[in-house]
């Protein structure tokens, strides 16, 4: 844990799907938060990000670990509709909660997306109880990591402590070719 | 080869991606053709058959090996539409001609589907030299089965032969886990 | 953490290989330690347990976490020698240490297997900071679910406490495909 | 068909696995061969060549296409041994027959290793019908590929004719990781 962690940004958030009512970081203060950033034609969030948020929401006991989707679309507009969305969704099964993140008006970075200063999809983000991210890491991440990094998030106690966390870094990592960068702008 | 085997329904197509012309059996005539059926928001097609599909072209020489893909859609008709399928291309780099199945009007089956009795998505065709069909899959294909198929139909000369092909079967699976079959009407 | 986990039986080693000295238990209080029991003729063991004690070696600090393999051989024990082991060690590029489990003298089960009452090869064993057993796993272990249960043990402060932990129990699955389990004696 | 790919040199073979009766280039003479050259301590063997050897050998019609293995050992001889072989063809569950190429007597590379002048294991090897090397392949070859070479030798009738075919190729790769190259002597 780290004192120093920065609180995580609010969520600006239009719809939520599998979900009988809105999500919060407040809400879900206690609990260790994964949030998967994707876009529903991104091909590395469809072929790896998500279904390892599937797998997460699987195994850990979500009385300590909410797993989420955020639908951040910084392109294709027209065709990432909330219905294409909503069809996406069921056709891959994904049972977790999904947000979808609120537009710009300018067809630019969505709300949620620019607040993070993300740098595309996927992009993978950990909060922790007490509700400070402690990590946002664009691309491909190993099921070994993020397995290690949700239980140390899970183990901390509630209070915050000196030493440094090892998960506690932003990724500054360029765009690969599993990822989705949006142009800078 | 089998002289028995039948000849290829004809395609309805409204419009070809990837392809500065129209195609059709009659100007693929000569070579083998390989047509991947799918429906963009199909897991078993984008995470399968279309990396498959992708594959083959890449391996085969062009002039003997016709591979297209034909996107059928009979379910979620309002968000797979043809601006959405361009996006989707685009994002998967697909680089092989795409036609879009002409839609029957009453968002059933569309017509090329109908014609060849497909049991769903993906499905796999091989067509030979003299425009038959001789081999309708729905579902995943091994590497290994389909490098046979194909260069099966490029060995064959262009003259029926008596021998019954072990390729001209034609699948009556049902539907499994990563193909998607239409209602039955 | 769990105050009622059982000591963690001492091992029976011959040889070490990857190490300059013996490894113990004892030498080892303070680190979590993952085991990880193979024979080098086991499809299992080569397929999936020893690449994933490899990444597991890679991705956690040695300070930390001591990923050790053990070589319990209980059949064709004439080719799986130690000079055996040692080519494969090397043709495997296995960089961690590999200790020799002692045989009985009867060509049975060797002396640590006996001990901790594994059922065949690949086991995967963890090991707390305080010497207790938290884990034995016989067959495949998901890296989402070993990335967790490492760090949850990393994470513990060096204090009993009172609560069960989920990872203390002790497999009971019978043998599968992938591992082999000795003749019952 | 190439009517100018050269004769497949004679095997030295002093032991065969899962077969009866010795095989010779002579007695399969009709057949399309398939030759898998390993080393049982060649990882690239273990994860890639044994297992795609095994899948044609399911697949393909035992009339039609002899698949076998080759145990050229060129490293670690001493453990490597007939005896540790036939260990490591049971826990592997291959079925199809290997022959143990003949040692040179100073623990070198086998006789067949030799006249082949292979570079390494695994090696991948093509034989038509009539007896001729059509394919030599060291390192991991795809299953696409692999099955479309097959099929085309396969297909060919048993007259030589006079196009260059392209998979009498003999590759001439470097060793790579998955591959083991023995020292230049």
């Amino acid at each position: 844990m780290n004192s120093t962690a920065p609180p995580a940004p609010p969520w600006h958030i239009t719809e939520w799907l599998n979900s009988a009512s809105p999500l919060s970081l407040e809400g879900l203060r206690g609990k260790v938060i994964m949030l998967e950033v994707f876009q529903m034609l991104c091909p590395g969030c469809v072929s790896h990000g998500l279904p390892q948020a599937q797998r997460v929401a699987e195994q850990f006991d979500p009385a300590e670990v909410a797993v989420l989707g955020l639908h951040s679309v910084f392109e294709h507009h027209a065709v990432m509709t909330p219905a294409a969305l909503r069809a996406f969704v069921h056709e891959q099964r994904l049972r977790f909660p999904i947000g979808i993140d609120e537009p710009d008006g300018r067809e630019e970075m969505p709300l949620t997306m620019k607040a993070y200063q993300m740098q595309g999809t996927p992009t993978l983000i950990l909060i922790d109880k007490q509700g400070r991210l402690r990590l946002q890491r664009f691309g491909a991440v190993s099921d070994l990591y993020l397995g290690a990094g949700i239980a140390q998030l899970v183990c901390e106690s509630g209070l915050p402590i000196d030493r440094s966390a090892p998960l506690s870094e932003v990724a500054d990592a360029g765009c690969n070719e599993t990822g989705c960068a949006p142009p800078v702008r």
